[in-house]
């Protein structure tokens, strides 16, 4: 019996443990740790951001730390506590897996007791959001990200707590929320979305820590573990061959987190799963595309359902970055990320860039910028986005052209849409979304009213509005089956750079074409964007172009009539119905429109070809806005009408407004005029007297190939160019 | 003959010498200039500024430089281009100096030379100023500008000329534009008035770098020597005996220059003049009171005709800062302007600074700010201003309170002002002026006609409008007779900061009485504003008091109307004509409203006693406006009828929003109530709920004296103080 007794002990010390997990090891192992340790007292940035986190933590350490009936929608003291105790959970065990102090253990151990009694007793929050609701939370999504960090806090202290100890965590606070997800709400963890993401990557990384692996595998494979959905699935549906995420910037880097937490604890985990090196390293693909596509102050590209203050100071980049500099090797580019972001986190990465920044204080101001191209879609072909860039650092000059596919529920109506930096500067904007994240009074931080009837709405961007209606009748599921094509372009060099994409869906019986040029002019240090918009239909419509910008009206070389005394509205639907029309203009007989702006520090116009058709009006947002949701923001629309038509736009930025120094330069264009010489199937050519000169677009229209050989007379002159465009300046071809 | 000869020569090498002048001797002398070149190899900023000067001036060596005939207003190419070669020729003397090379002395020679023939020539500019023309530019005050530093410049190359060269340069040059100061515009050569300070210290700095007497005694004595108008009698007359410049901080600015400039020549030349020291160092004062009045970001405050973009890093702040150290010693405090001024001067002063700071990386990041007061009026019996201040650093919260005199020609109808900052957030914002500077498509940078007819208006400000209509109906002369008058203030406590002012002569038999605390209480990291604002009249009025705000509504106790579809204007007249009115409310029976904005970062509620008389207007800046010349702001408007009424409210800044961080704290108000429990010739007594206890402010209201004894009984308790207020919360007096 002794015998007995001595080799069951014996078994559960030495058998059970090396057939059980080693635990820690979903976010770091022991290993990481030990390095951590090591580095704490040399590394000055690895050593802030521990006491920054020992200083939020001993701070409740003893005190009783309330884990409130849910009640509150975000922004609210239910909604903030729990989110605030999932952050501690998180932050404790570390500093447990660290100091190797028992108070942060027996904090998370407490309240994780508490989570073990109030989670059995949930049901649907009492302020459901309106697909998937949570526990804790309105919405299932906040759910996930609690059981992402308490899983992670939980592998932390698994070492801690005794079998039954984990026993009660583990049915009491985990199974409730597991079961919630893979049962109530089986199709939504069944979605390829980036909610899907947040739960299956939830479910696993507690598959992990609780050494559960039927919650593993569903978590991997899907709940019936077909590996249509799950984990993996998401993988291969959410993301283009290149890394674009089908919503936009935004969203992955929402989606980037869970990605990684749950990549990095199978590395350790399941290394011969290889998940970070899956599509040939997708996932670091994935963090550089959202990194490509942030401005000059590290805000994500507004377009689709973003909230502009986003910045890549965010966790998610935070934690992304340091993962991917540990897992992919050395990226320098990442450290101008990592120096803006101020934090790095306790990792094996995070103290790697922790120990170089503080050694490498001249490196790059900004993250590596450069024209890039994305595919939308896993296969890489429904669409794109394309950014062409010129300049560098603060005089970087950014135009971001969009023809991808909807993007899920969180897309917008903007095919061909564009959107122009000039360095900080958002000067063709687009709106994001509407919603203030976290604030009761707004709904909670919900997505508002007008996300939908304005933000998302065609005429909310600067891409063409037929009939005063949206893409699709703004049908989202329709919009969804649909993306436009890009028919050529070139963003590999310096002078001249193009994209042209055309779209046939968005509008029954108009075809859409768009061609922007960014063209850099010797003695000019900011490019010209050239914008050749063509639709083609059958029958009369009416054709809106808006050009969303900022700042303040400078002159135009027509006479408009500005709403002085009484202002109405410019439509009463599709988005129309919350612009103000300020002024209004008829420009008969005046071919040429111009219209020059002040934002800040720059000035800026907009050449227009303009026919007898053209209506041009000035509006800005703030009708229909009975909460006051809305920024009143300026928009410049031209209308014109007909069967097929074209509107030619150059839009120049020029001169430098220096107020604190009382001077102003190059305040005026020098666009002088615009022709559409030729535009048929098989050419476009556009005029643009620039400086005084003579700037030639020629456009090849069909068979695009960048070997064809093309011969086109204009103006009784004969060029011959190779390719699917030229430009001339002067007479001369704007060479790369 | 030959004896009588030599006699002559030595007698003009050696004699004539040491009675006339010896140059350089009005911006440095030789002494300064050996200690510059001393310090150039090892002061780094000191070095930087001199590379920078000189690339831009080595850049146009050989080339020949243009100085055309006058015809452009600023912006345009003519005043644009004599602006920079007045800059140059500063620029090259000072190279000359410090190099000893005499291409610089040769450009500046040049471009003497060319003025020399262009300047007998000229008659008013053609495109002139309302009042007074300049030759060269379209006001004289440019050419006063130009005047000053090619005097500098003059005196700078003096002894590299022969006797015929400035003989040439003399005649040709200075003496047209003297005499066109001086004879043509002899009435604004006597002004008081900053225009009159460029004027003057021009005339004189060119007296003494010609050696022109008769110059320099019309400067300092005025055309008459009568000491009635002139530079002293500028100094004497503008500024009030603790520095204040009617015209407020942003043209405390301006004036400072040439303020500095001359009196650092006469320092040199007349060091007996003691000019820095007149009126114990009013000029110190006046540098000190600028720099008080500006934001976290070093914007003056943008009361009166003021550009908000202007900042103390701009030239004329530059110099003086850098005088001022050389002239009045060390004061540290300036060390931080100098940062963020990021140049330094090529003087003694400069050099001095420049070495601190590549020494001193650990100073202040903010100038240091204090709760200040300044006086008005030339004996300081004109009113003032009140700067209350809580907090340190980027959580500094300032409250200015304005009861000045008009403040001449750019003075606003702005009787007892308030405008807040938070941090480096304009919460209660000051329009400043409609202005945009060198820009030739908004009328070359003039006022624009809404800078009079809306930015002065008193309803385009945050104080009383009584029947929409302006303090003295508009009337600048009127205005200009009068000021408020200081009742009683105390901002030199860190609790409870008050200023009580009255003015009975903006409205015409209304008495006017606003009380302004500023309290900090216990566990609440931000001071509470209570605004009690008195109309005492006996007749009936309309009485508004706006509350110009940036930011967007989030939330109300009450129910409004929105404008939806159509938006007109508030009023006809007066300011009024601008405002779109977005939405109104009545509150009958509802004595307490309270509207709460977030502004990026912050929330901000502004709770209100209302009666129910009351009527509230959300307004926004934007019609009338055919040029879009103005900045689309809102407002937000409390109405009441009668013939006394009172305006009691307390603005709160509470809470953050941090959208990257995805968290708000503390969005909503803690205020749950106002009274105004007594307000009669005896007794203010307010009582406010806040965080759920009684905020008791009892204010004494005639006889006033910080030694009187009070005793006030309030619901039935009786409270015993000293001096003109008390303050308690929860019962217990707010000490300081």
């Amino acid at each position: 019996m002794r015998l007995l007794l001595l080799q069951l002990i014996l078994l559960t010390l030495f058998v059970l443990p090396s057939v059980a997990q080693k635990h820690p090891i979903c976010y770091n192992t022991s290993e990481d740790y030990a390095l951590i340790k090591k580095e704490l007292p040399t590394n000055s940035m690895l050593n802030q951001s521990f006491f920054d986190i020992k200083k939020s933590v001993d701070a409740l350490i003893g005190k009783d730390i309330d884990v409130p009936v849910p009640k509150d929608l975000a922004g609210g003291y239910t909604h903030e506590r729990h989110k605030e105790n999932y952050t501690i959970m998180f932050n404790a065990s570390l500093l447990y897996q660290i100091t190797g102090e028992k108070k942060y253990a027996e904090l998370v151990k407490g309240l994780f007791f508490k989570y073990a009694k109030l989670n059995p007793t949930l049901k649907d929050h009492p302020q459901p959001s309106v697909s998937n609701a949570g526990h804790l939370f309105f919405q299932a999504l906040n759910d996930a990200n609690w059981l992402i960090y308490t899983g992670l806090a939980y592998d932390g202290i698994h070492n801690y707590l005794t079998p039954e100890e984990r026993k009660t965590i583990e049915d009491g606070a985990f199974k409730p929320e597991v079961d919630h997800f893979t049962i109530d709400l089986a199709p939504w963890f069944g979605w390829i979305h980036n909610h899907a993401v947040w739960a299956t990557a939830a479910v696993g990384i507690v598959g992990i820590a609780t050494d559960n692996k039927e919650y593993l595998d569903m978590a991997l494979y899907g709940k019936n573990k077909d590996s249509k959905t799950g984990f993996l699935a998401n993988i291969d549906g959410l993301l283009s061959p290149d890394g674009y995420y089908t919503e936009g910037p935004y969203y992955t880097r929402y989606a980037i987190l869970p990605f990684y937490l749950f990549a990095n604890a199978l590395r350790n985990y399941k290394p011969e799963l290889k998940v970070f090196n899956r599509r040939d390293n997708v996932l670091q693909k994935a963090l550089i595309n959202s990194l490509q596509q942030t401005n000059l102050k590290g805000q994500f590209y507004s377009y689709n359902d973003a909230l502009k203050e986003k910045t890549f100071a965010c966790n998610e980049i935070i934690e992304a970055a340091d993962m991917a500099w540990n897992v992919f090797g050395a990226d320098t580019s990442l450290l101008a990320i990592a120096r803006l972001q101020k934090r790095i986190t306790l990792s094996r990465g995070g103290a790697k860039i922790g120990s170089l920044l503080s050694k490498d204080e001249n490196s790059n101001k900004f993250y590596t910028y450069k024209p890039i191209e994305f595919t939308d879609g896993a296969k890489g072909d429904e669409g794109g986005i394309s950014i062409m860039r010129s300049g560098k650092d603060e005089n970087q000059v950014s135009l971001i052209y969009k023809y991808t596919s909807h993007g899920l529920s969180h897309g917008h109506f903007d095919k061909l849409n564009i959107n122009l930096y000039d360095g900080k500067r958002e000067v063709l904007t687009d709106y994001g979304t509407v919603r203030y994240i976290s604030i009761e009074q707004k709904s909670g931080g919900k997505y508002l009213k007008e996300a939908n009837s304005y933000a998302k709405q065609t005429i909310a961007h600067n891409t063409l509005v037929v009939d005063e209606k949206s893409d699709y009748n703004g049908d989202e599921e329709e919009s969804q089956k649909h993306h436009p094509t890009k028919l050529f372009s070139n963003v590999s060099t310096s002078k001249v750079q193009v994209v042209c994409a055309e779209d046939d869906s968005a509008y029954e019986g108009v075809k859409m074409k768009r061609s922007v040029y960014m063209i850099n002019l010797p003695n000019h240090n900011k490019p010209l964007v050239v914008d050749v918009f063509n639709a083609l239909s059958a029958e009369q419509h009416q054709y809106d172009l808006p050009f969303q910008y900022t700042g303040i009206l400078m002159s135009t070389n027509y006479k408009y009539s500005p709403f002085l005394t009484t202002q109405t509205t410019l439509g009463k639907k599709n988005g129309y119905q919350y612009l103000w029309k300020e002024a209004e203009a008829t420009v008969q007989n005046h071919p040429f429109s111009q219209f020059t702006f002040l934002d800040t520090k720059a000035f800026y116009t907009i050449s227009s070809l303009t026919d007898d058709s053209t209506k041009i009006f000035f509006t800005r947002i703030g009708a229909n806005d009975p909460n006051f949701n809305l920024r009143h923001e300026p928009a410049y629309i031209l209308r014109k009408k007909g069967t097929n038509q074209s509107f030619v736009n150059v839009i120049e930025m020029h001169g430098i407004y220096d107020a604190n120094g009382e001077k102003s330069t190059d305040a005026y264009s020098l666009v002088k005029n615009i022709e559409l010489i030729q535009n048929d199937a098989d050419y476009s050519v556009v005029n643009i007297t620039f400086d005084n000169k003579p700037l030639l677009v020629i456009q090849r229209n069909r068979n695009f190939d960048s070997n064809a050989a093309n011969a086109v007379t204009v103006k009784g002159k004969s060029y011959n160019f190779k390719g699917n465009y030229t430009v001339l300046y002067d007479e001369k071809t704007v060479k790369n």
